[in-house]
């Protein structure tokens, strides 16, 4: 999943010809959907489409649509527009579950993907980690395909990414003791971040706000076609082949 | 104020197709200006104006006119190229108070827009802060539209931020104290620099040296589309609202 | 020498038409040559020869070539595609002196120019300085046209970097007194790396693993153009006026 912050037509056609293949989303960051002339995001919106990849608007807008009571119009806007996904996060304010599970199923029944979010955007709003393994599971219940783990755009101070953009260890090992990987994004936008998961999951590791010149250099990183994870992919592909 | 490195022809366009709205000015950092193909600075300046934004070469290749003494070569170059303002800066060599205000003059009279620049590239060429408060008062008063407060591209050790990128308080205060806010651009490349500016001043202050690619996730910071000022913005609305 | 991570047409036409005067060689990063859809790639590889820039792939790629003992089906392939170099490191893998005179042969031959690589990725992996000095001797008299000095993508904690990014002193100095400058391409993607060679070389000095964004930023540097390098190139011309 990447995040595009305000690609021009241009730069998202020069992407997804070179990279589309390794990307399954593009997120429109934060609000930013709603800077666009609308025209414009159409065919941003019908381009990304014609290269076999979702698109979505950032969690934050949605955000903002419940603070105006209008999460209706939102979701219909969205599907309006051509979005083929939704987002449904409370990184930023207090969201009710009663809201959150009418938030998922009205954008399921219109036909939007919907992915939700864990983890607060601040690290002095965090809640025990408990409670993201509930919430998770009741997402996924409800209709979520894949639930998303804050990292924001700068990976660090946020979800379970400590000042530095380290993993705060042992909340990674409750998450992973209790959560099929495969129904998880991590919001992983550093490289070292990208590589450990990487390392310990393997290539398939869904990976988020990933910067959009770094697509294919990520790419180059899951299949070991950098110095970074050559030796290990290598030892392992060696591995199976002796075996 | 976009702070422009070497953009090509296709990147100028999908920026201000994109987010041309909600920029002003183009700067082409530095003395890059000289380095262009003639034709292609010349294809570059009109597509800008095309958008209706103002376009201006980097403060740098000024001072080095004065220091090989072609200001007045400089100038009408300048104009000649199709650029609609100038920087006058010295932030890297000293200008005496009569070669600024020529310059300012020069410039004002040929119909370019003159941004001043207060504040110097290294920290150790600083001056006390009242100078600077009379300097832009003089430059006001001479005829700059608009006085720039340097933060240089990397927003760190420059102008009135510290080695870290955060404000040095007292000075910033004391500028704060004396100047209207409007007459006032900030170079603020780094997005805490953006955020704090803008719950200081709201959201139309002036900010300066964004790199393209933030142009607009910048505009979703100043209008709460961004998680960062979204419940600043919000709160603020709804306290409207109930007046 | 830029370091490219995956631009597309659009980019690379735009880098080019905007810089190329500036730049000598583009380097499809790590192994991402492998990546790109191969009509997409011959395409690139020509637009590039069509500004008369050589293009090469990574080194990371021919070292898996050699791991997967492809070393001669890599290097005839990388011609076929239209690749006019080829980099020789083991910046990851250890390279027997053998193989590595091989590589060299193999590819100067088939007429590709051949870049080597000195350091390692990993400052764990260091060997003494005396070794490097011998492998750059051996390199070139093998045919090797220039050598690399490790930098990695982040100039940080690789080849003659600290974890900071600052040269390692000693190991700098015993480089240069023993090799001459004009053979090496110093992987420097930081500013303050291309700041203090450019400042101690003069600016002609080679300079590798510069982001494309940064190619005509990095030019005004070397030519004084901004203003971290005004007043030094300003001092020596003004020098030589005066002789």
């Amino acid at each position: 999943m990447i995040i595009d912050k305000g690609l021009g037509l241009g730069a998202v056609s020069d992407l997804l010809s070179t990279a589309g293949d390794y990307i399954d989303f593009l997120k429109l960051g934060f609000g930013t959907s709603a800077l666009y002339n609308q025209a414009l995001l159409e065919e941003k919106i019908s381009l990304t489409k014609s290269f076999g990849v979702d698109i979505y608007p950032g969690g934050t807008f949605l955000e903002i649509a419940i603070l105006q009571n209008k999460l209706p119009e939102y979701i219909r806007m969205a599907k309006h527009l051509g979005f083929t996904a939704i987002e449904v996060s409370d990184g930023t304010i207090n969201m009710s579950s009663e809201v959150r599970v009418r938030a998922i199923s009205a954008a399921a029944d219109l036909g939007l993907k919907v992915f939700t979010e864990v983890g607060k955007k601040s690290s002095t709003d965090k809640l025990p980690i408990r409670l993201y393994l509930k919430q998770i599971q009741q997402d996924l219940d409800h209709g979520a395909c894949k639930v998303i783990v804050e990292g924001r755009e700068s990976g660090k101070n946020a979800g379970f990414y400590d000042s530095e953009g380290k993993f705060i260890r042992d909340e990674m090992e409750a998450l992973l003791g209790a959560v099929d990987c495969g129904r998880l994004i991590w919001e992983a936008p550093l490289k070292d971040q990208q590589q450990e998961l990487i390392l310990r999951f393997g290539p398939n590791i869904n990976l988020g706000n990933i910067p959009p010149f770094e697509a294919l250099a990520l790419e180059a990183l899951r299949v070991g076609l950098r110095g970074d994870t050559l030796c290990s992919v290598y030892k392992g592909e060696k591995q199976q082949l002796e075996r």
